[in-house]
């Protein structure tokens, strides 16, 4: 009887992953976390689980999407701004040199942010978001944004959220970039989703209670700030994390390091040929010293190429 | 039929508020916005409530709570801190002279808030919490803290729960303090809890990865602070607001403003006998513009004599 169970979980939970080590040390977690009467018994309140977003729960190459939007999005605004043909770094965007936009280095990039992100009330920018997330392809897959999520990662919140977790997303994006989209191709509400922030600025706009984004960094949630942010919005430590690269290492050891079972996962983009394989020296999704940790910390590595059967929703294999 | 189920309503629902209009607003809005077909319909994932905690959902007079806990904490620490009895403001405090503490202004306050809530460990300051929230009584009503929360007021928290409601509070208190009891005595988790905090340093402690508090404020969630947290932290604007005081002004405009059926809220303290009286010249809780605002507003003015049967839970009347 045990085994016929067994076979049956196999097969209805989590059907995209292989029948690997990795789906394996995802679902025996849950059921020890969730089990009534186990030594490892979580009460629901307590089941708090974070995730990355860029190359954790979606694609992160070539470029960041949300860097895909802040580009297409100086193009868009050019000619209102005949004085970029000349300023960097809108020069160089405008132009398509990528190595001009990458030698203004930070200082560039604020630039390009504070265009394209800040100054407009948070409902307008909401707007320009979902606008452009409702039309913007990705050249290669030839597919919205928003339907090149990983399936295998669509079931793992689900079945976290059917045994009671609480799932947040913890990215270093932009808040509202992804609230954009998070309810309706995750599942999770914009409440739950924790990210980088810009200041707002409360006052009346033409007689209406208005909150104007600033050109001010309010939070980076990246690295260190992982830890922070989780503890200022949730107030509880995790007890599952899932990151794709170096800038999760932080949140996996706050989260690994509490007492009782603990959950770290690494997504690996080990397949080229589904989607891309990178990790020690990628610009986006830089995975190393997390790759070195790993095993040590007793975080799962999940390689992509061998434990997915799948990769995005509805793809033809 | 109707006068039937209505009376039943008005006896089974917020059994501690008389049935005065007040009661009548929030039953009327709740049932507005939870009626299927109705044109002011709103589905669950978007019926979000916030509650303003000091004055609103627990007592502030004589002094903030948060400012007892500063004040009592100075003295417990006073023997490891030989130089506080000549160093301004400890030295005021520590010879109950609170008109010398006054005297130091915000500078004085922020060395008190940095001598008792920075410098330790996240964990270490919610024990230090946790053990003086247990211990210590409030000398006019000789209660605990916790008791000394407003009976109608855990009704409304339960009521719109009940209907579908997530009640978040956003407070100008410090988010770990109200941590500790909210779960417990207002049925609201950690993560519905939004207040002012202190940054995280992230670091490994003795090997053990840790967050330390940091005596640089990274957010005062009070006034303007208060949409601008709402919407970091939610994502979404709230259908209903409860405030006391002119802190809360901003946080009852940001909501109200909003499309459909809207419901604000201000608890006016004018019962000296049961609790205390006091509004436009109060030091803690001033209320003095919402006041004159709320009629031409639509905000509901709770008057805490008229419209409470009971002020405390299981209070002898
Ligand atoms: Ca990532
Ligand atoms: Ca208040």
């Amino acid at each position: 009887a045990a085994s016929t169970s067994e076979a049956v979980v196999a097969t209805s939970v989590l059907p995209s992953w292989q029948d690997t080590a990795a789906k394996k040390s995802i679902v025996d977690f849950v059921a020890r976390v969730t089990q009534a009467g186990s030594p490892d018994y979580v009460p629901p309140a307590e089941r708090i689980a974070v995730f990355d977003n860029d190359g954790t729960l979606w694609l992160e190459q070539p470029a960041y999407v949300q860097l895909v939007f802040t580009l297409q999005r100086i193009h868009e605004l050019a000619p209102q701004h005949p004085e970029w043909k000349t300023e960097e770094p809108f020069r160089s965007v405008l132009a398509g040199d990528m190595k001009g936009v990458a030698a203004t280095g930070e200082t560039g990039v604020a630039k390009l942010l504070a265009a394209t992100h800040t100054g407009m009330s948070t409902s307008d920018f909401r707007a320009t978001v979902h606008d452009w997330m409702s039309k913007a392809q990705d050249p290669r897959f030839k597919r919205s944004y928003t339907q090149l999520v990983y399936q295998p990662m669509l079931e793992v919140l689900q079945y976290m959220r059917a045994n009671g977790f609480k799932t947040y997303i913890v990215s270093g994006g932009g808040v509202e970039f992804i609230r954009d989209y998070s309810e309706r191709v995750y599942g999770v509400p914009p409440e739950h989703v924790i990210g980088s922030t810009a200041k707002y600025k409360y006052s009346f706009v033409g007689g209406v209670p208005t909150l104007t984004r600033l050109a001010q960094i309010d939070n980076v949630d990246d690295g260190p700030g992982k830890p922070a942010s989780i503890e200022h919005v949730i107030g509880r430590r995790p007890i599952a994390a899932f990151g794709n690269s170096d800038g999760d290492i932080q949140m996996l050891e706050w989260t690994t390091a509490g007492p009782g079972a603990r959950l770290g996962v690494i997504v690996h983009h080990t397949d080229a040929e589904r989607e891309y394989a990178y990790d020690r020296t990628s610009k986006m999704g830089k995975l190393d010293k997390g790759l070195d940790e790993a095993p040590a910390k007793g975080w799962v590595v999940v390689d992509m190429k061998q434990d997915w059967k799948t990769v995005f929703p509805n793809a033809t294999q």
